[in-house]
């Protein structure tokens, strides 16, 4: 996958593969996405009882590792990395009959990365990102997720429409400040959508999300309709503006993870 | 508390004064602390409608407020900010009566300063750093907490037993994958103490944090007795070690503020 013999460039959003960075990193990928790892690398710098581990994992997974300080040097962005995945993309599908978490136009790749991590930790490994979203294959979300990016499933779509048109028996639950149900009274019905909208939102501002919905009164039916959100809140004190989008999501998770029906 | 008339240094802990760099968070410290932001400084390109409003805040605070483009572009760590708030120090004492939290070796200012935004959104005030801890003081802290550093008293201890022979009262809930309460299950007795180990931790780590909890077996004893902590576990996938610790933090609030007795 990576240039046969090659120089491995920058990351770019472009190229078919991606790198995961550090050993928790390069671990995952190993053990979710065994056949997409093309080769690992190693710096003389990685810890003696790390790297054997990491051979051991890569030998498990007949990956090619080798020790290529220049490299990871130069493609690292912080140097306490000493190693490296190149890890093939491939076309991701959200899975039919699972629950699904659906965040619209996030920007921080951290908080994809952060927000993926717990969604592995509660059972949800389907991810939509509504455009314009940030690239669920960069470094930043792979490198904020441990690697857990490995262990989901992440789909773009060009708008909440799409999304909801394709999966349209997805009850969806939006989140939102001004929600009119409060989390703890929801029963979550599977199949089902937690859907985030863009970050930094007022109270209220998921209406533009809303009304971004297929219009259940519209006389002229799309396809699939599929009904309006029902709209959420997490309780909070009103000094707070609004949770930072991976905690949101993670309460979310966490909470729909026990009230699943 | 500035120097008078010198120039303002980069931030040390040693220092009787902070930053809060960004107006969210010049906003919150000249809400939450008024008395203690002794100026505000402003770079020329902060957008109009920005600086009015914050302009306006210092004002209502009774806080001097001017252009300084040379001290705000030289201490800042972003091109993106454009203000900062010079705020004082003051000795902070954990309320009695109070819930608390406490974060035992917190590493990692952006956990805590997150960990922070969503305390207060739960209605949290009062926070325990046991040492070696992050400088509960530092700009990285403030920022990640978009200013809500001045909304709660944050207050350092030597050791857990410092900080449980001070509070003997509170019933602590450690928090650890390996507990043996599920967090659904548990019923927050006011006053508490929501623990957590050290970052990073495996399950069954907070044993060390246990261990050095006041041992009630004990022949001599120590002044106020506190009861061993309950330990609690977030129930999740076995694929994840741990969740962030910020997001572990939240999660606990956010549950516990909803079944404190």
């Amino acid at each position: 996958m990576s240039p046969a013999g090659g120089r491995l460039p920058p990351y770019r959003a472009e190229l078919p593969f991606t790198y995961a960075f550090g050993r928790f990193a390069v671990l995952e990928a190993l053990t979710h996405r065994p056949d997409d790892v093309t080769a690992v690398l190693w710096h003389a710098r990685l810890p003696d009882t790390e790297r054997e581990r990491l051979l051991a994992a890569a030998a498990r997974a007949g990956v090619a590792a080798r020790r290529d300080d220049a490299t990871v040097a130069r493609l690292r962005r912080k140097e306490s990395v000493h190693c490296l995945a190149v890890v093939a993309k491939r076309e991701e599908r959200l899975a039919e009959a699972a629950d699904h978490v659906a965040l619209v136009r996030p920007s921080h790749p951290g908080n994809v990365g952060s927000a993926i991590r717990s969604l592995v930790a509660f059972g949800f490994g389907d991810l939509a990102l509504v455009a314009p979203a940030v690239d669920a294959w960069g470094p930043y979300v792979v490198r904020a997720s441990v690697g857990l990016r490995f262990a989901v499933r992440c789909q773009a779509f060009a708008s909440l429409e799409a999304y909801r048109a394709r999966y349209p028996r997805h009850a969806a639950y939006l989140f939102d400040a001004g929600g009119e149900l409060e989390l703890e009274e929801v029963e979550f019905r599977s199949p089902f959508t937690l859907l985030f909208g863009p970050e930094w939102q007022a109270p209220g501002a998921a209406d533009a999300a809303v009304a971004a919905a297929p219009d259940p009164r519209s006389t002229v039916a799309p396809a699939p309709v599929s009904a309006p959100p029902r709209t959420v809140r997490i309780e909070q004190d009103n000094r707070v503006e609004s949770l930072n989008l991976a905690i949101s999501v993670s309460i979310a998770a966490y909470r729909a993870s026990r009230a699943r029906r």
